[in-house]
């Protein structure tokens, strides 16, 4: 294999595959990036034991040819140092592959590399006739960024780990759980199946980073076992997490004996606020007090550091007084971050149930609390 | 002591100064802020056992008043924390300190912090009438961006982890050596004192990210046990490290038997791709071959990753041939870093001596480098 690519293109495409490459692993073939170029281009492949991303780099991209075929075919290269490498060096690069022996020259520049003695690299599904949903890939990424952070931490109950998607005709469904609160994001999209499964929230935020304008349509389907996100010249193959996640239809709340709608950004930095002196796990508590229908006191306390209160607007009430509740403090704050609206609603229903926060003009997403006992 | 002070001033400020207080030490007093606040104006002091920073915020900033005085006095807070919750406050705020009791308030947000039951911080010495060499802290800056970096890292020879400052009646002469190399600038400045004294290169780091501007002038002076830097509003305190320092100018060799004019940024680049090569200590070799007087070849090798050549343009040669000589390539590339300037000069005195490197066309700052035998 052998081929001339223009520097700029290549490098920061090699730099979007290997950092999902391990810098060691068991299975040392995944440390290695997976080249390929042919009539169609040049292919890069890597990953590891959870996801791999491909990207695609056709001969010429607007016209202007970026890539030179010398001789097509296939190898690998040791995925950190190939891309190091790559950096820095100057204009066109000229890469060739024989027998496992790697040159990479550019200008008055030549360098080997040590390659990889056995090269069976992990073959993955073909993605012909796959049935799909499709949707802008910016509406994905805000429904990763407002669900992904709610999963399971501990393995103890692995499917709550990852983020349970449903495909339905006209829309995907994302919920993530810990047992403790619930997010959910609900996105319109174009569905030719309806499906469910589980995808680890590593994959997820390696997904959220592609680079991908937001505009572009990404085409998810399931493979196998895998789940695979198509968009542009990438490819993603996330593994599927095995069981059965749990009902939650039945837990959201649909009717409330309080509900409060609040500014959003003040609410959000009063809780930050709070949260400083909610540090140490045992005293991980911020209060919610409504004493009367136009004004909520938020207060903490630590033992160690000192004590915040303050006192917040509430812009509408319905329902009845007064609400005196405790919540930890990190999750408020990240159930706060994931709605992105001027105004929120909170709706309480009483000291044991679980509160949920959603924006006020609209039910695409939810953000579901236990409070605390104290 | 209380007062009432504008947020995003005192918010940046109070940053300026937190961040060399330690978040734990055996002199727990060292973890707090000290703040006065006087007819002058707020007082900020933060510190750790090696250097202390002070930032005085007066009344009144272009005419614009920022600090409104309540009560004179002072007191200590927990600087973490406190910073972090300034940060966190909008609009201005108040800070009032009885008896060790610290309130923040800020519109409708209150907050206690815990205090210190024992408030004796050190004393510092005072800055009447000292003597002080002048110079811009620009200047200044850069130096020690040319220095620092060669100090030991090893405690063995204490002395040589600082920075050696000779303050000459007219310039200022900084110089780090950790034995295998040595870096050297001098700087011109207006001085009333002769002196000399050794400055630990973590001082210098703290000092060089002041946000002061590069055209401010910057004093310096020595105290009794302390080197003070002052420069608009901040002085900066750092403990000197006792001892004789090595005399340095009988190394600097003055004649070469061969010298070479370089391109500068195409000789760092091409360090820069032939340490990716000599990443492992034993082999952290980057060797430099001139066999004719217009190519110099710079070479390096690993056992595991592979290996790189290449050959660069000289773009003017004094002096005889071949020269093959073998750098440390971590320090060949810092030293080459430490140079701004178009061209460079390498003058070589042979197989075992040390090579100098310099800016082609001013003798403000050199490096000193020992190669390696191989």
């Amino acid at each position: 294999m052998e081929f001339i690519i223009q520097k700029q293109l290549f490098s920061s495409l090699v730099s979007d595959v290997v950092k999902v490459c391990p810098s060691q692993s068991v299975l040392p073939i995944l440390t290695g990036l997976k080249i390929e170029a042919g009539e169609n281009g040049v292919t890069l492949t890597g990953g590891n034991t959870e996801l791999f991303i491909i990207k695609k780099i056709p001969l010429q991209v607007e016209g202007e040819t970026v890539v030179q075929l010398v001789e097509p075919g296939q190898g690998m290269v040791p995925a950190k140092y190939f891309a190091e490498l790559i950096k820095k060096l100057p204009s066109s690069i000229r890469i060739s592959i024989r027998e496992s022996k790697i040159t990479v020259s550019s200008e008055e520049i030549s360098t080997k590399l040590s390659g990889y003695a056995d090269d069976l690299y992990p073959e993955l599904p073909d993605l012909q006739g796959m049935q799909t949903i499709e949707l802008p890939f910016g509406k994905l990424k805000e429904a990763i960024s407002q669900t992904a952070f709610a999963v399971a931490k501990s393995d103890s109950k692995p499917v709550l780990t990852g983020v349970h998607m449903q495909v339905e005709r006209d829309r995907l469904i994302c919920t993530a759980t810990d047992s403790h609160r619930l997010a959910q994001a609900v996105i319109p999209a174009n569905s030719s199946m309806a499906d469910n499964f589980i995808i680890p929230s590593k994959a997820l935020s390696e997904l959220s980073n592609l680079k991908v304008p937001e505009t572009a349509l990404i085409r998810i389907s399931k493979n196998g076992q895998f789940a695979v996100f198509q968009c542009e010249n990438t490819v993603l193959y996330s593994i599927l997490l095995e069981g059965m996640y749990p009902k939650t239809e039945s837990l959201l709340p649909t009717e409330f004996l309080t509900s409060v709608v609040l500014d959003a950004e003040q609410l959000r930095s009063g809780i930050d606020r709070a949260c400083l002196f909610s540090g140490e796990w045992k005293h991980n508590n911020v209060r919610l007090e409504i004493l009367a229908s136009d004004r909520m006191k938020i207060t903490s306390k630590s033992t160690e550091i000192g004590e915040l209160e303050e006192v917040q607007n509430i812009l509408h009430l319905d329902g009845q007084l007064p609400v005196q509740m405790t919540f930890d403090g990190k999750y408020l704050l990240e159930a706060l971050k994931g709605i992105n609206s001027k105004k929120i609603v909170i709706g309480f229903n009483g000291l044991m149930k679980p509160a949920l926060i959603r924006p006020d003009k609209q039910h695409s997403t939810l953000q579901l609390l236990s409070p605390l006992r104290v």
